[in-house]
């Protein structure tokens, strides 16, 4: 099925944010006519990338504008309204891939959970709270059932801890409840609970499905979190003492998802690695993922041109990777650095690689950029991970020493990037 | 030394063109503050990239307004005029790298033949045309001492088969060579005779050379041309016969000129390895090459990013590479496919990659993208070569087949790229 496609073909992305620039980047090389819709000029992507139209995602004046210029439309995440896009869609003959259907079938976590259920890929057991019933006695039901621990999420537009919230029996915040379960209402998601998982570790897979139908994953990673946002992933995980056959189950259970839910492009799947060695999945991202990074250093083909690849169709790229590998985001740090910070970037070493996203306000936690860092083996992986660490921290370090000594001069030591 | 600069600092790129644009690919994923001068809204860099500013590199109030606006600046090439682009930055802080003064010793390939004389490396014979003297004895002259075979170069401004003309004794077409000679004069460039080599091959290699005096070299590769324009390069050389005492050499002679001649940046030498087993340098070039294209998916880190590392300061990046290689630049057919054959892009397999410079005007021979290869083994090169070129072929029959076939219609099948 080869689809009829006015020339020259024109992609467009939703969304201003790293990932679309990150993609807006793999477009630049492979020649790839490429429209963005980013919120505004100071979106990362609309900083540097010439094709970008300001408006929202979720006014559907912009998104016809846009729609109306494009042939494929593909997602920078899929906190997006179906509905809206859709009626926005309607009567053009853009394409977006992955469809609708998919990406509210994904991006619901109730509904994953479903598909998760019906393909029979673990994941943890859950609860959903009936609005019709009082919450005191939804979330006491709940905990009763989960051996009283379990997490509270939000089925739809949670993300990096937001719409995260872990319970326990006589520990409850009735105020923080009620207003986590208003929240959910505000975004008209569902709120479920799920069983609180004792886990080894959090692992990551990043796979891409073709609209050739081809599919490859790159290895299973581990990821490590700090307070629900990612902060480390390296790998490759059956180098570091997993299973195997959880990795292969890993793949196994990416490929149906992929092919009962046509999810075309890069997406990822997040799992826990339970104390009785299987594993569960926790999350799935129907896009490119923060813990496919390493890939753009680590990789033949990164997730950012092998998903511009299968929504082409063009053959995925080589997912071959170094013998070993991390990345670590660059998090906004605690202590506000203001607009001084971003005077000077993490500088690099020889095997590390600086990713940087332009954001202009350097916000407690908010993710500014990523450092790459590659290893001829796996034993050097715990030197590779120190290095990252050192570089992020010689940042925040000069970043507070100039604005700190320099504060009002209008020239400063700048000796690196 | 380090420069006191003004925050944030901006990299300054003259050009617009493909070597441009692939800086600023670099420069964008990095976070650096890139501002470029590019020649008009269809320059490469110019369609995609943001911070373009519209003016001539050979206009002087452009340049200095150009100047006044970046901390750093960096070259494309080295067509430039070295004495407007002083007077343009007259009293401005802008710093040149490599400095206006390496330039014009390197852009001027006699001038580079003193210095390689200077510094013991080898290149071949060469007599300098006396333009006080009659072309024709001239002539005669240098075909006698090199026994009645020579090229007559452009000593400036020459490239791509441009300033190249091949002499021999009883075929000489004077109309040819007084047109030569006279095109170098209003180029202010001098004319030089050189000895006709007789190679084996032709080698080429990309040397980093950081303002940390750190230097590092990409392996020596083979390169091909086809009517003096660059067609093929693939390596490891010394993987394919070449002798390892060469490569040792060439090193060696990267090193030297490097710091004789302050040459900061990614840098690339051609030699010619003669049927005595002997290399001589054929030409160098102060900046990221063609030669080293390959370096984008084959190596840790590309001359791209190195370039931009060297001048900054920051560590070199690895120069690891695959173990081999291949690129293969698309050169625009000779029979001429109009606006309509840009509409399909050559369609990469999984272990090769495409880069696309988006020029407006398919003209034959001109260099259009290029694709790159990686292999697993040098044994498995001809096999990756053989494949490049079916590509590229696919890619010719493909826009024809459009162009004929669907002649005058708004729609076309577009199955990949």
């Amino acid at each position: 099925m080869v689809p009829k496609l006015r020339r020259p073909l024109k992609i467009g992305i939703l969304g201003g944010g790293q990932l679309s620039l990150m993609l807006a980047e793999a477009a630049m090389k492979m020649g790839i006519e490429t429209r963005i819709l980013a919120e505004g000029p100071d979106a990362p992507v609309a900083q540097v990338f010439a094709h970008c139209t300001l408006g929202s995602v979720k006014d559907p004046a912009s998104l016809r504008t846009f729609f109306s210029q494009v042939d494929l439309l593909i997602f920078e995440n899929e906190f997006v309204n179906c509905e809206v896009l859709k009626g926005a869609a309607r009567g053009l003959s853009v394409e977006f891939i992955p469809s609708l259907d998919t990406i509210s079938q994904v991006q619901d976590k109730l509904t994953q959970k479903e598909w998760l259920g019906r393909l029979g890929v673990p994941s943890a057991d859950y609860y959903e709270l009936n609005p019709e019933y009082s919450l005191e006695a939804e979330v006491r039901a709940c905990l009763e059932k989960f051996n009283g621990q379990c997490v509270l999420k939000w089925a739809k537009l949670g993300y990096d801890g937001k719409g995260v919230m872990p319970l326990a029996s006589g520990k409850l915040d009735w105020v923080r409840i009620h207003s986590f379960v208003n929240s959910a209402k505000e975004r008209r998601s569902r709120v479920f609970a799920e069983r609180k998982i004792s886990f080894k570790r959090e692992l990551a897979l990043v796979a891409v499905y073709s609209r050739n139908e081809e599919f490859h994953t790159y290895p299973l990673v581990i990821s490590e979190q700090k307070e629900g946002i990612c902060s480390l992933v390296y790998g490759p995980a059956v180098a570091l003492g997993v299973d195997q056959r959880l990795e292969q189950q890993a793949c196994h259970y990416a490929k149906s998802l992929a092919k009962a839910l046509s999810l075309y492009g890069s997406f990822a799947i997040e799992f826990f690695e339970t104390d009785e060695n299987e594993i569960l999945v926790n999350e799935i991202a129907p896009r490119i993922h923060n813990s496919g990074h390493y890939t753009q250093d680590a990789c033949a083909t990164d997730q950012f041109e092998n998903h511009l690849r299968a929504v082409l169709g063009v053959p995925i790229g080589s997912v071959q990777h170094s013998p070993g590998f991390a990345m670590l985001n660059v998090l906004g740090p605690k202590a506000p650095l203001g607009e001084e910070g971003l005077t000077a970037l993490p500088k690099p070493s020889s095997n590390t690689y600086l990713h940087w996203y332009r954001k202009k306000q350097i916000l407690p936690g908010r993710k500014l950029g990523h450092l790459n860092g590659i290893a001829d083996a796996t034993r050097e992986l715990p030197q590779l991970i120190e290095e990252l660490k050192v570089i992020e921290q010689d940042w925040i370090k000069q970043s507070f020493d100039i604005n700190v000594s320099k504060k009002g001069e209008n020239e400063c030591l700048r000796p690196s990037l």
